[in-house]
């Protein structure tokens, strides 16, 4: 056996994540490792969670990273808050929301679904009738933009109908966190999670979350543990906690903790509005461009995301072929379509530091040779 | 709020971990990210693997890096393994057997302890008489290197105790992969976890994991599904899988797996024997300038860990002032004691990069003018 460095090459990252990163991501990501509990790394956790405070527009004290990827962030919201027995709805209009219903299940929960057709947003009424239909239910939990589809659904209308019926919410932000409009105060998010490598243009692997006043109450008045020690919010929260000593939990994960921080002060650098603005700039570009070729979307533009474009892959055209070509050819990766959209649509990303004007011009001057 | 950039100080990590990482694994790390289902990123995930049964000297097919730190690398053990009612018996000689214990009620199983003093290693009659006792018992857990002791236990004779009465073994190699002999085939290692923030000096953040056929067999029965869906060993092996398509299941760190690649790539270079020997020299070198200052080891020679040295506090010492003054004056990290050994004991860290002549010689030198 004789196996080398591995040197990989220089992509375009224009799927549904990772997206481009940062350089200056990158270069914070390769500074020198130091103990997990230095007190300069310590404080810099703090800045981590006041640097999320800002990018979820939150005040709750409980935000953090969790340290895995947003699959695991989004584990970490339903065991913590489910205790057996509880009722959950979980609207869903795509893979996601079918992973969510899925740890409901694992976690003891009765799960309870509210269905919407793929490349629809979740339909507010549908809920309101489970909710009428479920007065015993205790969470109300849906995906905000659906990575699979590339739809947007209205998360302040959902999760206000989740409080009026006097259940806790939980989003999924993973894909809309710094690309749309979310503000997890003022529209009453109970749980949240994201991923680092969708709009903040991080690296993979840690995922940020919040818990309000309410759903850390119900954390800790539960009966049982948590099933999962690693996820179990109660033991995380001492080692993130900023009063007085912390308690070991187990060792972040430094280097990323470092880029997530860089990729942060990003973020309030250009401001969430105009991160949000950007996106939605570079979208309409890239629209532009892809109906000169006759390329049609599948969403409606009223619930479309700006940073995940989903098309249709026009006919004869051999899917991934295209996509091979444009890998190997241009360095660009584009998204192939999940689930039901499996060789039937194509997801672009516009997320982070690929929403700019120099990505859309080479995604569709490279996708307009390879097509014709 | 204005948060700046973050530019930690360049430390020397001879604490308990992370340990000093190789200046060629913070390279790789920040080579341009790529998408986690390219085909070049999904040929290295192929190296990684290939590297890992080198590193822990195993032929299992389902060799491979779970997406999370070393805690949750042990509950991908035993979540994956243990059904509810599963009588497991784990033996329990520092903080991390305890862990272990905690695992396996929450994850249904039925816990039989063996305890043992800290710093002493876990007593082969002791797990027998537990075998004896417990006919019904399935799983036989234990921690093969105590990062909070620094006792190395007898894996090959605990194991061949677990397989003798009918048991699988799940063992916890954390603090002892790249530093000390580990055999996971001819010791017959059911299960193994370990971390990569140690003797590998990769950054903290994933957890190399084997499963022996037998243990696979296990999972592959199971009657009901694993309770973590991000752990769940069925669907990440088909992410990891070389044959065929793979799965989608989350998206992995993509960069950190290019620094565990390049970190074994240099303990093959090394080679895992004389990797063992550079732990066990520089062992000695620390031992006989510390015995020189009248500074006494906890753990018998006979059983102590090379890459970590649990020392006594001398008397009239400030425990917090030292390692403070340390860290100030010479940027060096000493680990605290843990547990039990809190404010009794120091945790010298000889690990990975860190198991050097100059790293010796610098500790040695500080501690020397620090205590006088």
């Amino acid at each position: 056996m004789s196996i080398t460095s591995f040197y990989p090459p220089q992509r375009t990252l224009m799927g549904p994540g990772p997206s481009d990163v940062y350089p200056n991501v990158l270069q914070a990501l390769s500074r020198p490792t130091i103990g997990h509990l230095d007190p300069t790394f310590i404080k810099m956790m703090d800045e981590v969670k006041e640097l999320l405070q800002y990018a979820f527009q939150t005040k709750n004290p409980c935000t953090m990273a969790v340290s895995a990827p947003g699959s695991a962030g989004m584990e970490t919201c339903f065991v913590n808050l489910i205790e057996p027995g509880d009722k959950v709805i979980v609207c869903i209009n795509g893979v996601f929301g079918g992973r969510m219903a899925e740890n409901v299940t694992r976690s003891g929960g009765v799960l309870v679904k509210v269905e919407d057709e793929w490349g629809q947003p979740v339909d507010p009424a549908k809920l309101e009738a489970a909710l009428k239909s479920h007065p015993d239910a205790k969470i109300v939990a849906f995906v905000h933009a659906e990575t699979s589809t590339g739809v947007l659904s209205d998360a302040k209308t959902l999760c206000a109908l989740a409080r009026q019926y006097g259940c806790l919410s939980i989003v999924d932000a993973v894909t809309s966190l710094g690309g749309v409009p979310l503000y997890v105060d003022d529209w009453g998010i109970d749980a949240i999670y994201s991923g680092t490598q969708k709009c903040l243009s991080c690296v993979p692997g840690i995922s940020p979350v919040s818990f309000s006043p309410a759903a850390v109450a119900k954390i800790n008045s539960r009966s049982v543990p948590v099933q999962s020690w690693f996820l179990d919010q109660t033991l995380v929260m001492s080692y993130w906690s900023g009063e007085g000593k912390r308690s070991y939990h187990h060792t972040a994960p430094v280097n990323t903790l470092y880029a997530l921080h860089e990729s942060l002060v990003q973020l309030q650098t250009e401001g969430l509005e105009n991160a949000w603005a950007r996106h939605a700039q570079q979208h309409l570009a890239l629209r532009a461009g892809l109906e000169k070729m006759g390329i049609e979307f599948i969403v409606d533009e009223a619930c479309r995301l700006p940073q995940l474009n989903t098309v249709v892959i026009p006919d004869g055209v051999d899917d991934a072929a295209v996509r091979n070509h444009l890998l190997q050819t241009y360095n660009l990766e584009i998204g192939a379509g999940l689930g039901a959209f499996s060789g039937k649509a194509w997801r672009i990303g516009l997320m982070g530091y690929a929403a700019r004007a120099e990505n859309v011009a080479l995604c569709l001057r490279a996708l307009e040779e390879t097509l014709n």
